[in-house]
């Protein structure tokens, strides 16, 4: 059975290199209409892509009837969209960040159609979060007085702190290490970046690397903990994964997965 | 209340060295004589310890009734050792490694007392197991055709391969990884390891270094894992842990707990 | 003043660099006729090489009068090449290795030309080596009983050890360190150099990366050296130097130069 | 022949460190009267030290005429001594740094003593910055446009920046790399220099670690350059063989003397 996806969200790059992944699954097929803020057209591949205006987005939705929808728009338009979906009962995935994310849940939790909402669809870092979530859960104060140096660095354009990393901060001050998000030290310099930390010169504009250094407090342990990634290849897989677990969700309540639900199966 | 502890294994190092941190243990009480192999005795800070031969075990454990037994003896010892306390009923914590461990979990089961048998006592390494265990039931193939590359180095005395790696090699498998244990690299040159490792020079005779090292398939993304142990430090608290987990324990049944379950709670 | 070069090694990898690196010259004129070992031609970019077969090698330079040739052949080649070219009277950058050193250099300082023979024409490389040896030569035995680890990694085809490490060891046994040079760690596994070595995929099939620790015998100071460099392009300059340096030089006397002749000046 | 060495600058650490060095070599005789800011004294392992206080200086020195002073003392007593062991016509190896360094060549050119002047006696660290200043005066520019990354660590009470560093940075700027001393990231914080710089907690209080790393302008091409000193240890051979030195030279002729020509003996 061939699932058909409907894009948000072009022609933003990730929504661009989204769509380009989706042509290449045999099991799915792109819709050549797609929601946008204007009206407009772009290329995938050998694929032309008309763009729906906003006032367009309801109708256009009812004609069609896509199995699911992959949002990958921006934070001022994710509410507006989920309700839309909602209200026309499409199932979708939610990768746009920002917005008002407890309204997020209660519109699909009130409505009649599962949703994948996750900010971050990276696999293995998404399975690294929930292996710490466990040890934190489970074996809290395990590290307990242990000493910790976070380090990451992400293109110059990213102003503010990497959002993973914070959320690891979370993790080892449940395993009783105190640390607070102010302490991770963040670098965005690209000279720096290219010659000490090894990015190469094409991913300086779109890099994500994180280090964690633990230390015992008599010194004689010592852990550490590195995830780098280049560039939005880490994102495909497990989008495409997202189209697939959707496509096989029934319908007619509301509910929310995540990520890790997704990777469980 | 007090916990009476007895150790079996003394003058070894690791029993020396766990005596030592047990008398330190304000509601714990380290008997003036220990399970040994012969007469004997030795001095422990400024408390003197008179060894019990073989021939005398069952009948000292059976007229000091300790609380719980240490066991830091040798792989010919742990059947034979087991079987004796359970005989008794005495809790105890087995920390030696060999024997015939089906036989050794028979033994507790069929018996009436809770012990801890753990072959690995270091708390920090067991939640990174625990963690990779937990990764690789509940997402089986997430790393699928990630290369991997393992490089450990431990005290050239060391003439098997890292214990841990291994482990660690049975859980990079369920999470899609096609490794072998005889692709870990071991490193057994002191020079290399003073030099190149970073171990220092009085951690030589002991230490346990592992690195793991995964890259996508498509060389995107990097994950990194060092976890670097020196001398024995790391296992006291997990011992004491230990002690303390059996003694709330009720007896009465045979059981056998894990160093997770202890540090669980 | 323009310098005409004609190339000897087509249609040879290196020789291919260089040739198009000449090209982009402006002070220089790729030659459209190279010396070959048989008939053919080539393109490089937009120029078409003709190749001149062996037996009319001295023929061709006596009518063309090339300023510089440039020999990146085979070491069979070597001596006979140097014997041609000095028997024309046509000075040359020979950066091929092997064949008969001691002859070569005879041939040279019997003749009336200049010639730079440089096995290693990358300009770092050789301005770091000039740095050992004026440690060695000048400072003696300054450390003394270090102890040192060399790590090479080099492309699965290269099967010896690396030159420059080995002209290395040289230069750190001066300096009071006893090394051989069996103690040299290569790497040749291309899984280990992509994954824990950070070679670029694209550049596993060419690069050299070598790295030099150095522990005081105490264990208080720690040196570390480390040159690593993917593909060839390291070469071009120091190669185009060569040619303008050669360029420079008056005939009439036999005269060898060295890369570090050419860097000097 | 023994030479007999009066120390000034007890009862600084420095001073003290190097006191007990001297003590045990065999041809080296410490005298048990050092110049002192005021009265008291010191015991070196067994040998007893009497103070000097400053008006006493000249009367001493010239009632018991040592070979060798070695001062230790602090910035503003530099040319004051210099002057009094000039005066007196006794060598010296002045290892104190700051005051005027201008005058203070002055003075001992102008006298009839050789004195040996450094700052910096680590032998290995002299031994660098000769290979650098060679490499900077006799290939300059040879990594021209070459990216530069310069990190330090030292202990916290070190305000200023790492002299080796900056004078590294003289010597990468006449290799053709553009860079102010300003551009040197220094790390002054004790849980980033232990967890992550793996400095041992022993040294926290003393060390200096520097990291140079190199990148060409394509990428191809990277260079890095340690060097971590734990401690003062170091320091001592120099010092022991700037002594040596000085009591081999000829007296008559007021001369300076720089580690490296120590070392170069």
């Amino acid at each position: 059975m061939i699932t058909s996806v409907m894009m948000a969200g072009l022609p933003g790059n990730m929504a661009t290199i989204i769509a380009n992944a989706i042509r290449l699954e045999s099991n799915m097929q792109l819709l050549n209409v797609a929601l946008a803020e204007a009206d407009g057209n772009s290329q995938i591949v050998d694929q032309s892509i008309i763009y729906v205006p906003l006032d367009k987005h309801e109708e256009i939705l009812k004609s069609l009837w896509p199995d699911i929808i992959v949002d990958f728009t921006a934070p001022g338009a994710v509410n507006r969209n989920a309700e839309l979906y909602c209200r026309c009962g499409i199932p979708f995935v939610m990768g746009t960040t920002g917005g008002d994310r407890k309204k997020l849940a209660e519109t699909v939790e009130h409505s009649s159609i599962p949703a994948v909402i996750a900010p971050n669809m990276a696999k293995q870092i998404v399975v690294l979060l929930e292996m710490m979530k466990f040890a934190a859960t489970n074996f809290p104060n395990s590290f307990r007085d242990y000493r910790l140096v976070i380090r990451e660095s992400h293109q110059q354009a990213k102003k503010d702190q990497s959002g993973t990393a914070k959320k690891m901060v979370s993790y080892f001050n449940m395993l009783g290490i105190p640390f607070t998000e102010d302490q991770i030290i963040s670098e965005r310099n690209p000279i720096v970046q290219e010659v000490s930390w090894g990015v190469p010169q094409e991913h300086l504009a779109g890099h994500g690397y994180h280090t964690y250094e633990l230390l015992s407090p008599d010194g004689t342990v010592f852990f550490q903990f590195t995830h780098n990634v280049n560039g939005r290849n880490i994102y495909l897989p497990g989008i495409i994964e997202s189209i697939r677990f959707l496509a096989r969700q029934e319908k007619g309540v509301g509910k929310i997965f995540s990520m890790a639900d997704v990777l469980r199966g």
